[in-house]
């Protein structure tokens, strides 16, 4: 029985936003996304597969299709499948986001 | 774009835990449970689909298998498809749970 104790895996660098793997099976997995202040993730989409944000740290700007809207600590949003989604941390603190994503995306 | 503040989609009930719909989607879906104290849900199982869990708030016994862990909050822990599992908060405060489960189960 795996358990994580989120607050120990946090990792970041001053070069881009960290990826921290948690999770990974054969139907979906989850990551943590840990950006310093200024670092953000491009806007991309995945053509099957859809994406749950929730925010443990701090505050983002998150893109989902033509709306940007700044989501705080303690709240989530979703990009479905085949729909643009990019995050940037314009705050001055850190922010650090669980992301859940489903069916395992396929490279 | 929805966005969800957590906290403020909390329920409980006296009667038995409760469970709030957050995200439903083609391939995953999103609940809160929200456990009294003494509350719980029974041991079960998923054929073909895989569970996530992140403790928000509180602590629970979680089983997965043929295993017992106490995770409290800041935690997360996962069942994969075929594995049983259940949560009791045997603790004295409430126990407040994301869930994430792909793929979509098929009633």
């Amino acid at each position: 029985m795996q358990v994580f104790d989120i607050e120990k895996m946090k990792t970041f660098s001053t070069e881009k936003m960290k990826k921290v793997k948690m999770f990974d099976s054969e139907h979906m997995f989850c990551d943590l996304y840990c950006f310093e202040s200024g670092q953000s993730q491009k806007t991309h989409l995945h053509e099957g597969e859809d994406k749950i944000y929730y925010v443990l740290e701090g505050e983002g700007l998150f893109r989902i299709g033509d709306e940007e809207i700044c989501v705080r600590h303690g709240s989530a949003t979703m990009a479905k499948a085949g729909v643009i989604h990019g995050v940037i941390n314009q705050s001055r603190n850190r922010l650090v986001v669980l992301v859940f994503m489903a069916p395992k995306p396929v490279h």
